[in-house]
C-alpha cells in the first residue's frame, strides 16, 4: 500500500549480499513509521515474539525468511530443524506460522545442502507475493458481499463496517484480509464508513488500523471495545469484517481477544458477521476450536500499562491500574462457527461449517 | 469503607459556617487519593459532569448537596428551579440524579423560605444514610446467592465473579451496590476472586475497582473488556455481577458501556448474570431501555487519550490514536431484561420483569 507517495509491502529482502531482511517495526505506530532490518533467524523470531510484526499472514513470512537466514548460516538438516523449532514456538495461535515453516522445509529438504538457501528464499519470495495475490482475491470477494449489503439499504445511505484489531495491510504483505475489501470499497466509490475497535489491550485497531484507513482516506471512527454492542443495537452496523489466525475444519474462528462478543452481537442485532481468510489458516487438522486451539497469553504488563505519544510529542508509557495488581492477558478467543454468516477466502466465500469448507476446497 | 486505617464515606458535609461539601476526588485514584471541597452548586455541578464523582448513587447524593448550596445563597423558588434544572442536565442517563433532586425539592417545596436550607440539608444527609442502607442490604441479598452459587461448586473452588466498571463504594456513600456482596462475601471468608473489566473509556474497573479490591484484600484480576467472554467458555466464571444507572419498568438495565456483551457472553455459557440495585435507580414511567433511555455521549479525548502514572510516579496523559483520528464515546449501554437473571434490590431478589418488579415493590 501507499505510504507516503510511496508503495510499501510489510516484509521484503534487502539488496546486500547477507541476504537481511526488512520489516515495518509496527511497534511504533501510528506516532512513528520506522523500518528494521533483521539479520539472523533469531531476530526473525525475536521480531515475531515481541510483535515487532503481528497478523497471521505476517508471522508466516516473517518465520519463513527467518528459516532463510538460518539456511545462510548452516544448510544442514539440524540447523533447519532446531530453526524450525525455534520459529514455530514464537507463537502458539497463528497457524499460518506452521504452514510457512512447512513451506520453506519441504521445498528444500530433498535438496543438497548448497542447494538449500537459493531455494529458501525463492519460495520466501513467492510465499509473499502468493499472500498479496490471495488478499487481493479476498478483496475481491468481500467487495462483492459489500455491495450486495448496501444495495439492500435506501440509497444514499452509507455502508458502516465495524471491525476488530487489525486485519490490514500491516497484518499481512500486502492489503490484509478483512481490510482488504474495505479498501477496494472505498477505491470503487462506495460510501463505506469504519467503526475501529481499538482492541485492548495492544490497541492494533486505534493503532495501527486506524492508522492505515487514514492513509488510504476511509472514513472511519475509533469507538472502545465495549461500544460495539450499543452501535448494532441502534442500527449503526451493517456488518462485521474480522480476520482470524486459525480456522478449524468446522468453521470455528480464533481471532484476537474480544471477537467472540463482537459475534455475539451481530448475532443478536441481526447483523451479519464475515471472516476474511487466506486458507493458510485453516487448520484441517483442528475440529473443535474452543477445546484445540492453545490459546496464548501475553505479559500482563500489556494491560496494565500502555504507550502513547504524550502532549510534547515523546513517546510514553504510563500504568492505569494501581501498584501490584494482578492482571491476565489472553490474546485470542474462540468464535464458533455457528455465529459466523460466512468465511471469505481466496477461493470463494463458503459457510462457516465443515461441508462449506470442504466443497470450496475440494477434500 | 477503610483506607488507611481511617473510615471514610465518598461526600460529606464539612464541618464549616458555609455548609460546604467533600468528596474523594476519583479522577487521581487509584495514583492519587485526594479530596476535594465543593462550594457551590456549580462546583457540584462540574463535579458530576467532570467525574470527580461518579456511580448512580453518589451522582444523586452530589446533586442533594448541590440543590442545598444554591438554597443556601438563595432560598427562593426561582432559584431552586434554576438550580435542579442546572444540576439535572449534567448527566442524562443515570434516574438516582433526577430522583435524588425529586426527593430535596419535595422536602423545601412546602416550606418557608427561611426554614429551607436546613430542611434540604437535613434530607440529603438522610439520603446519604439511607443509600449506605440500602447497599448493605443489597450486599446481604447478594450474599446469599452467592453462596449458592459456591454451594454448587466441588468443595475447595473459589467462587470466580466476573465485574464490570465500578459499582463499589466509589459509586455509592459506602458499600457499593455490585460489589457490596463481595465485600460481605470476602469478610465472611467465602474464597471469592473477582475478574475486573478494566471498562475501557475511563477505565473505572482498572483504577476504581482494582483499587477497591485492593484495599479490602479481596483476591482480583484486572482483565481487558475483551476477555470477559473467553473466561465464561472455559467456565472461569461462575456468575457476573454488575450495577445500573437506570433499570426499567420491564427489568431493561442501562449501564456502563460493554455491560450488554457480557451479558450476552454469560447468556451464551450459562452464566447467571445479576444486576445489583438501589430501588431509587428504578425508572417506573420507562418500559424499553433501548428505545426511551438517552444514552450519554462523552468527549472523544476519553477514547483517543488516556491518563496514568509514568515510570517516575508522575501523572501523564498519552494519545494512542493516530493525530486526527476521529472517536465516538458512548457513555452506557442497554442491556434487555431477557438476559438479566435476576435483579438485587435493598428489598431483595426478583426476576428481571415488569411482574417481578411490580411484585417486590408492592406496585
Amino acid at each position: 500500500m501507499n505510504y507516503k507517495g510511496k508503495r510499501w509491502r510489510t516484509i521484503w529482502r534487502n539488496d546486500d549480499p547477507k541476504g537481511s531482511i526488512g520489516v515495518i517495526d509496527q511497534r511504533f505506530l501510528p506516532h512513528e513509521f520506522e523500518t528494521l532490518t533483521l539479520r539472523t533467524m533469531e531476530e526473525c523470531a525475536e521480531a515475531i515474539r515481541n510483535m515487532t510484526v503481528r497478523g497471521a499472514p505476517l508471522i508466516g513470512a516473517t518465520a519463513a525468511y527467518g528459516l532463510c537466514l538460518a539456511l545462510r548460516d548452516d544448510p544442514g538438516d539440524a540447523s533447519l530443524a532446531s530453526a524450525y523449532r525455534r520459529l514455530h514456538e514464537t507463537r502458539p495461535t497463528a497457524i499460518n506460522l506452521k504452514w510457512a515453516l512447512d513451506q520453506i522445509a519441504t521445498a528444500v529438504k530433498q535438496l543438497p545442502a548448497a542447494k538449500r538457501l537459493e531455494a529458501a528464499y525463492a519460495r520466501a519470495a513467492e510465499l509473499c507475493d502468493e499472500d498479496v495475490a490471495v488478499c487481493e482475491a479476498i478483496g475481491r470477494h468481500g467487495l462483492k458481499i459489500f455491495r450486495e449489503v448496501l444495495a439492500k439499504k435506501p440509497s444514499g445511505s452509507k455502508l458502516n463496517v465495524l471491525t476488530h484489531c487489525n486485519a490490514g495491510w500491516l497484518a499481512c504483505v500486502d492489503w490484509g484480509t478483512a481490510l482488504a475489501p474495505i479498501f477496494m470499497a472505498h477505491d470503487a466509490g462506495l460510501p463505506v464508513h469504519v467503526w475501529v475497535d481499538e482492541t485492548r489491550p495492544r490497541n492494533q485497531g486505534a493503532s495501527l488500523t486506524a492508522w492505515e484507513l487514514n492513509q488510504h482516506g476511509v472514513p472511519h471512527t475509533v469507538v472502545v471495545d465495549n461500544a460495539g454492542g450499543h452501535l448494532m443495537q441502534h442500527g449503526l452496523v451493517d456488518l462485521v469484517i474480522v480476520g482470524t489466525d486459525r480456522t478449524t475444519a468446522r468453521g470455528d474462528v480464533c481471532n484476537k481477544i474480544g471477537t467472540y462478543l463482537k459475534a455475539l452481537a451481530a448475532h443478536d442485532n441481526g447483523v451479519p458477521f464475515y471472516v476474511a481468510l487466506p486458507s493458510s489458516t485453516i487448520d484441517w487438522a483442528v475440529q473443535d476450536g474452543l477445546k484445540e486451539i492453545p490459546i496464548e497469553e501475553r505479559s500482563a504488563a500489556e494491560v496494565t500499562h500502555l504507550r502513547g505519544k504524550t502532549a510534547s510529542g515523546e513517546l510514553a508509557e504510563i500504568q492505569v491500574t494501581p501498584d501490584g495488581t494482578p492482571a491476565c492477558n489472553y490474546g485470542f478467543d474462540v468464535t464458533p462457527a455457528r455465529l459466523v454468516t460466512a468465511l471469505i477466502t481466496e477461493k470463494g466465500v463458503c459457510a462457516a461449517s465443515g461441508e462449506g469448507l470442504r466443497e470450496l476446497f475440494g477434500k
